[in-house]
């Protein structure tokens, strides 16, 4: 589809609400779709799914840690095996879901402390290219690092991903927070714009590195979030 | 495949052990597998299921209440939508590691405290009815009760359910115990025999009940499981 | 202290945020704080016995039966002994924090389903009560329900409740809702202001109840919860 | 009182069993009873505090991560306010037990991959101090690592453990597995009275290292453990 928005959604948990997914949904083109380890539950889930299929956009399934408390945000030293399964699990589960929608599973993306240990530990990296295999869909990832990597030797297909409201260190990684800062929307689609174009991005000490992407990311509980992805849409459009 | 003997199976968490799984498998055609909300976790799932494709067992789907505390055998009042939710995240999450194996769902045995509300309210049994609508397979349960109304008027097929290890009572309803406790293998294969030939069941009052199955179940937990399976094995294979 | 205000505090859980607590804490006298087992965490426990140390709120806990997705709302089949050593281990959990701040535990007010439970099934009453022996402080409840009758018995102070914010019906029970919704506040000062002086309610029949009550509830996540504790607290100030 | 022995306890979970604590009771001094983050469930919890009680055993905390999937063996990145409120949640809620049955907390002994993390991690090490502090106890671990220093820096006091039933490497480190393996009961009962007596222990490679310690550990879920603990008493009870 050219370059694709994706976002996580279906992040609330029981009565907690977290994110405007209802308003980010026609900005988005894919969805990162929680899977109960670190938010949602089966219920929000369902309803994530519903809302996804009314607004064509496709799905798909985020998975974490089992760490529901920390958000998926805390890092725990699993094996290969046991965290293969337990990725196996929670994409399974959201493929119930789909199911029942009439959707097919389109991807995955390993959420927070997760996809941080794919750039850092292979074994994990393996682990999720284990269960994309099971599932025969692409992921998610940051280009240049062990993820891309090992996902490629692996033979899954890899789709590397820019992000539109979190920031770079001055050698091109990602800064992971655990709450993401609200972000001026203009200021992120210039940020993409430029990256379309020149395949650049600026760090947070000011220099420029390569930034290639096949999909920009924008979060759903950044402060400000539905103007971000409608200004972030603009800039995608644009260059399409 | 005729009168086949299911047995609940991956009851196991983590470290701890329930059952000889192992054992058992030789002795049933289709395995209930837990699903990780009143027992197991996504490691013991995908071992029980690559045991079971070893032995050629067929692997249904074994959901619950979430209650890991209470084994599944505590109610809880859920309403039918985030009931069908729960059973249909349970039972994807398993059908993720048939994949894997190559395995496709066989059917869904509810469990606990879940079987035994499906009896007894209706928005539990279209809750089961609806998540086993998403996976077009059949149910197990019990005959002569609203899990069999329910699931049939659904249109979803009913396989009915004889216990060689446990009790009716005097109105011929099944005695659900939390443990389970050891029974003579030879009286449970006489009984299924019985069953089999005479369409005849003895409750706890010593009378005699009209019982018809398509599939007779056999624990893993019971105390002696194995030897009783053996037994129950050879009045299904002595039948058929 | 006279008729106190209590509240339900500290029903966050990680990055999700449920209530103002800080806006509501000047208006209340006495907290019932979660205990991690329908809502909070350690984290927010500590952080809210803290806020509550610092604006001189008392603090009892505010256990439940465990179900986070359902927060605590769903009625779960507990036998008593099980209830019991649930309820004793929130409590005691709660009781960690209040040592490291310096405070006492000051009472017990069961929360959601678990505090409905305790008004049809004695096994319920007695397990609350139960706890509430461990730890010698007084209950909170429903004047002229099973909840009085049996921790009076027991011989543990019973504190009736009067909730501002939720109705009650027509046999003057109250009407439990999992969503709270927006009360003017006005209104919710009126029927303290009446209930203080002429010790009647209103139903939702239109019709006038008995109401006697030593502590005025008011929740936290009604909309609009700080407008409506302001002005509980007006009334019962004036009163006293 | 001495030298002591020291056992974890209580780590069974529901349905589940683990370990012979009734068994090993009448061999061990102190008791390291599990919290219900890594095992145990309330009334596991309750039950084994009652068993502690009739057989004169004193009862320390066992906290862990929050894993009970991994039976606390995965570590976990946590911050030190986060852990710290951890420990003292679970330290709290078996101290509910402890009340309704007469007896004062002893110790605290973290568990697992907590236990490896505070000799690894300053952060972590402070954390347990933290909780330690809240309940003015003193803490179970490994002499010369950073868990020593760090809590006497804090002032806590700082019991130092032998392992009768685990190897230590060349460098003098406690190897921690999963699973714990059978032992003879005559060679942990030597290397206890040689510990006592010479201060020496014996690495995998053979080298003797010095060793001293105010209490020696013997674990419940070792293969014959109950064997193995009345062995350890024997030499313990010889050197007193």
């Amino acid at each position: 589809m050219g370059v694709t928005i994706n976002c996580d959604m279906g992040e609330g948990f029981g009565l907690y609400q977290c994110g405007d997914d209802a308003g980010l949904m026609p900005h988005v083109d894919i969805a990162n779709v929680a899977c109960g380890f670190h938010a949602s539950d089966p219920s929000v889930m369902r309803s994530t799914v519903r809302l996804a299929a009314e607004h064509g956009v496709a799905v798909g399934a985020h998975p974490s840690f089992p760490d529901r408390q920390g958000f998926g945000r805390r890092e725990m030293a699993m094996e290969r095996d046991e965290l293969a399964a337990c990725l196996i699990y929670q994409i399974g589960a959201l493929r119930g879901f789909l199911d029942e929608a009439g959707l097919a599973l389109n991807h995955i993306k390993p959420h927070g402390a997760l996809y941080g240990a794919a750039m850092r530990h292979e074994h994990v990296a393996h682990a999720i290219a284990d269960a994309a295999a099971v599932f025969g869909v692409p992921l998610l990832g940051m280009r240049g690092t062990l993820q891309e990597r090992v996902y490629t030797e692996r033979g899954v297909t890899f789709l590397a991903e820019y992000y539109a409201d979190l920031d770079y260190d001055g050698e091109g990684r990602l800064i992971i927070t655990r709450k993401h800062d609200a972000r001026d929307p203009e200021e992120a689609a210039r940020r993409v714009t430029r990256m379309l174009r020149e395949h650049k991005a600026t760090t947070v000490d000011g220099t420029s590195i390569d930034m290639r992407a096949e999909t920009v990311c924008v979060h759903s509980d950044t402060p400000g979030a539905v103007e971000l992805a409608r200004a972030v849409q603009q800039s995608v459009r644009e260059f399409s």
